[in-house]
């Protein structure tokens, strides 16, 4: 055994022992050292780079390392494999972090229309556009000795009277700035203010020129990637919208290791860091960069997240979630000041959080709920969001039920050999010709592919299945040129040769990763059936399916139907509704009514613990085949 | 003409063209630097110490420095007088304050007897002691698979039980102790909270073992003076008592030259430092050092102090107080959280400010009525206070008006060549005999007289007015062994020749001494009759008199109102007070009631500006006789 050290460009290191031959990459996995490699190992990045410090690897050359660069000792860590003991440097993830960050243009009517067609959906059950947060002009008379009253009084007597409000808070670091201010722009003011219950709370004073915008901030925190738009609070509208990656991934894919790395010395911090200094303050630097509009003009933020995710920000031990009896430290809070955790805004600007209703479902789903409508229709309604996670929501306006399954990152790309997220070079769709058994894909960016993604998985085991390539097993039943078995007899079905692809190297699927696939879409399904059949429902009687999350636009629902993720129900009950957390967040923000009914749904909505529910493991094991083991419950999809 | 330089320790100095044979002490006030000299100069205090940086002066030797110091250039400010061009390093005077930091012997019945008499009054009319903030405990059930309540509810639910509150407040800070605190204590807890409207907000958690004294902090924030009581919120109870001097003093000592201070660059930060780092911060300190009490078991602290301390202790711009119309920035504020002004108490602790009722009757007034008991009697009375400044409260139950005089310091021994403040051998009390003009003296602390306080002050003029010494002008008209003329025949009476003092000088007092005195006892006596008589009262009316203030327990009423200073009343309408603005300051923070009340003071008292009070100068012309140019005002009194 050869000995791996990996240092860490911020200090520390990581020892692991490893065998010659093993990949560079796959050995800092195993160690929970956290490589940047958004391409999953393809090598068609370049972002995997470590820099030899002592011993030697043998690495492949790749386009991304120049001479120059190699020769200084750079290797791309998934073309590296163990030769001996060697030491390499990996560098701070944060940097890629940032590079990773992706701003909208906001000219594509598509990006915005989710939240324009939310916003209507909304005002047409009655919950208009209307933040608690205004701004508003104050004239007062100059002070006389016969008109002695302070300065306080005399600014709330105005706001009372422009406002209409009965009661005016002047908080003290408005009070701090009042006397000047009234003199030097002879008593005539604007204001930003927000309104609660008849009482009007001073948020900011200005002079009264210019034209000055008040902003809010809304932002879904997801485990791998963390998206925000920010909003103007007097028409709704998005003048900046943009994503970047949780620079919490270091600490771990999922939530439970980061949970385990929050528990370590100074890890509460640790966390809380990545997620703010290192995530949230360039994001929000970039949005306000965008929209040409300063920070201390954002007087309000909301957040939807996970349940860990919103501890982890927090800086709120979140050990308790993930031993039983499985407890939150809360569901809901009150707003909280967001300069109290580091997040400098307009000085009295709140953050708010979409409530959670258990440990494994969160604000995300709380407030994708509320994105979905579903609360606001008799019809049998359902949210399916297939995040790094899967959580589902079923019910209407009378009831809503919401459960978590372990689904895994199989719906990102992740446990998949050529996986990958919906970015530049991933197969997103794919269909096979029954004969030839060649593939015909469609790859984001329009370049030679990198990697699937996962409607591009979702199509290719379809297709497989349907062309009686794979079995109901998914096990591999044909042979062709494109199907491969390696020396173990694990089939595989070849989407690129390397001379087809873009980083010269295969892109293929093979039984280990339809296994993988299968269990989490079995995961899903026997999810969503214990759910329907819980409450004494059949799947048949649903009538709107709502699929959210990372999977991507290009999801072919019909192709997950026939693989038995989804109920075989007549596709025009389906919809793709993207980002419903970050819809969520944005609809909070921007509508008062909006956020009483988001806290009315989390109030009323159950959750259903499918790891005591009877039945649900069975139903599990007879999900983990194409399409089910039942295929009564597929009538629709023709079984070869 | 020599040039004069002082250079301040911490940076920056002043220059000034004296004469020679000039008092370097004299020079210094004249050029507004403050050097610290609590004996006024007598050579008795030896704290008045600047070093020599250049140049030479003439300097007495003293007792206060020895050889070493002398070799090192250090001199008594007050022993020297000018030679030639010099140049003197004035130390800062900060540390000088904190040695001038004391705390009372609460074994003393006398220290306390004013707080507990005032509570007992209070209880009297029905304001009980209790502080909104509470101590109480809390058990929980462990929460299991089947009650899985987040932890925030979990507690707010039991606080509710425990309490009766309708409902709770977690703040964040709780939040985030909450999940380890609640397992490590196997889910029993001791609160703190405080009760609103029936919604109990919790500012503190801590695991339920042993005891822990919830405390307050009250504070008397004087121009010259800053006093401070700590007091066990549950009981009323004081546990330790201190005062200090003002650190902004350095800046001036009345309250137009701080204000002027301020307005420089960085005089808002400058002013506010010196109040909180230097004299509160301290203060504090000690006094939880006295006590055994951490400074994060003060919960709650209130502050009376008049309307420039209260601006310059926020740190707001006090300009507008001093220049036409006169304008506050507020009269009353919410409360405000101790560490945005960095006093860092419990993490939730607040101030809470004594309402002012002008830029010129402030908070230290409206606390000190209250104290006075004056606003619960049918009778009409008065309040007097004799700070820096003298500000009056006249009324009763039905009616509260008030105004304040330029009286100057002469009631604090400023402004009076031997004056001092009360301390030790300050003579308090004097008789003088008529046939040999012999004094009679109480120093304080039984030692040599080293000057004479305010109330010394009184009884001196008294004496010598009694005794024909001096006549109504404040003119010597007798001639005798202790009666002096200068060169410019300015006539002086000798207390104690340089063998009978402490300091080796002599202790008197002349005709500029007293007739400052008259002007000032004239301001306080034209102030209170022009009240009185402003709303068609004679001063025959008047059932009671407290007098507060620093003039000191010592006060004869008797000799004051023999010099005209307070109205010919029988002795027993009078009584002195002591500090009556800590007093308040004790009563708001330790009864809830007792704060409503004060605000309701506030309210309902009204502000009389002499200045333009038609009669008032001609009055206070009239007053500044012995006793009176009305002689018929002093029935009582025997003019010779």
């Amino acid at each position: 055994m050869n000995k791996v050290i990996f240092q860490f460009e911020g200090g520390g290191d990581v020892t692991i022992f490893a065998a010659p031959g093993e990949n560079l990459l796959d050995l800092a996995r195993k160690a929970n050292v956290v490589i940047d490699a958004p391409c999953s190992g393809n090598g068609s990045c370049g972002k995997c780079r470590v820099q030899l410090m002592s011993g030697d690897l043998k690495s492949r050359k790749s386009l991304h390392l120049d001479d120059a660069a190699f020769n200084d000792g750079w290797r791309l860590a998934c073309g590296s494999t163990v030769i001996g003991d060697v030491k390499v440097m990996v560098p701070d993830i944060a940097s890629a972090y940032k590079s990773r960050m992706k701003t909208a243009d906001l000219s594509s009517p598509e990006e915005v229309r989710i939240f324009s067609e939310l916003q209507e959906n909304l005002k047409a059950v009655g919950l208009k556009q209307s933040s608690q947060i205004k701004t508003f002009s104050v004239r007062m008379n100059a002070p006389t000795l016969d008109d002695t009253m302070p300065d306080n009084e005399r600014l709330s007597r105005a706001v009372c009277e422009a406002t209409g409000a009965g009661h005016v808070i002047v908080p003290f670091f408005v009070l701090k700035k009042l006397p000047d201010l009234l003199r030097d722009n002879n008593f005539e003011l604007r204001c930003v203010g927000e309104l609660f219950d008849g009482t009007m709370e001073l948020l900011d004073l200005s002079s009264n020129t210019g034209t000055a915008t008040v902003c809010g901030l809304a932002v879904d925190i997801g485990t791998t990637t963390v998206s925000g738009v920010l909003v103007d609070l007097q028409s709704g509208v998005i003048i900046a919208k943009g994503s970047t990656g949780n620079g919490q991934i270091r600490f771990g894919a999922d939530v439970i290791n980061r949970i385990v790395e929050q528990q370590k010395t100074g890890g509460v911090e640790k966390l809380q860091k990545s997620i703010i200094s290192e995530t949230l303050l360039p994001l929000i630097d970039v949005l306000c960069h965008d929209a040409g509009i300063p920070k201390k003009r954002i007087f309000r933020m909301t957040v939807a997240s996970n349940t860990t995710m919103n501890h982890l920000l927090l800086g709120i031990n979140a050990d308790f979630l993930r031993t039983e009896p499985y407890i939150p430290a809360f569901f809901s809070l009150r707003p909280i000041l967001t300069r109290s955790l580091g997040i400098e805004l307009a000085p009295a600007a709140k953050l708010c959080i979409a409530p959670n209703i258990g440990s494994y479902v969160g604000g995300d789903i709380t407030a994708g709920t509320l994105a979905s409508m579903i609360w606001n229709t008799h019809s049998l309604s359902m949210l399916i969001d297939l995040g790094t996670n899967g959580e589902i929501v079923f019910g209407n306006s009378e009831f809503l039920m919401s459960c978590a399954c372990s689904a895994g990152p199989a719906f990102e790309g992740g446990d998949i050999s050529c996986g990958m997220r919906a970015t530049q070079g991933a197969i997103e769709a794919c269909s096979i010709d029954r004969e030839t058994m060649d593939p015909e894909m469609t790859v984001i960016g329009n370049i030679r592919p990198v990697g699937l993604c996962g409607s591009g998985i979702i199509d290719v085991i379809a297709e497989l299945f349907r062309c009686g390539i794979i079995n109901g097993k998914g096990k591999f039943i044909r042979e062709g040129n494109r199907i491969k078995r390696d020396e173990f007899g694990i089939g595989s079905y070849v989407l690129a040769f390397p001379g087809e692809s873009a980083s010269g190297r295969q892109v293929a699927i093979n039984e280990v990763d339809i296994d993988n696939f299968i269990r989490a879409k079995g995961a899903i399904f026997s999810a969503v059936m214990t759910l329907i059949t819980s409450l004494g429902f059949t799947p048949d009687m649903l009538e709107h399916v709502s699929v959210a999350g990372g999977i991507g636009s290009g999801i072919n629902i019909r192709n997950a139907v026939s693989i038995g993720m989804f109920p075989d129900l007549p596709l025009e009950k389906y919809a793709y509704i993207g980002n419903s957390s970050l819809a969520g967040s944005y609809a909070m923000l921007s509508s008062e009514d909006a956020a009483d009914k988001l806290f009315d749904i989390a109030r009323s909505m159950t959750y259903l613990e499918l790891s005591t529910q009877p039945g649900y493991m069975d139903a599990f094991v007879a999900a983990c085949f194409l399409p089910h083991t039942d295929t009564s419950l597929f009538p629709s999809i023709e079984v070869i």
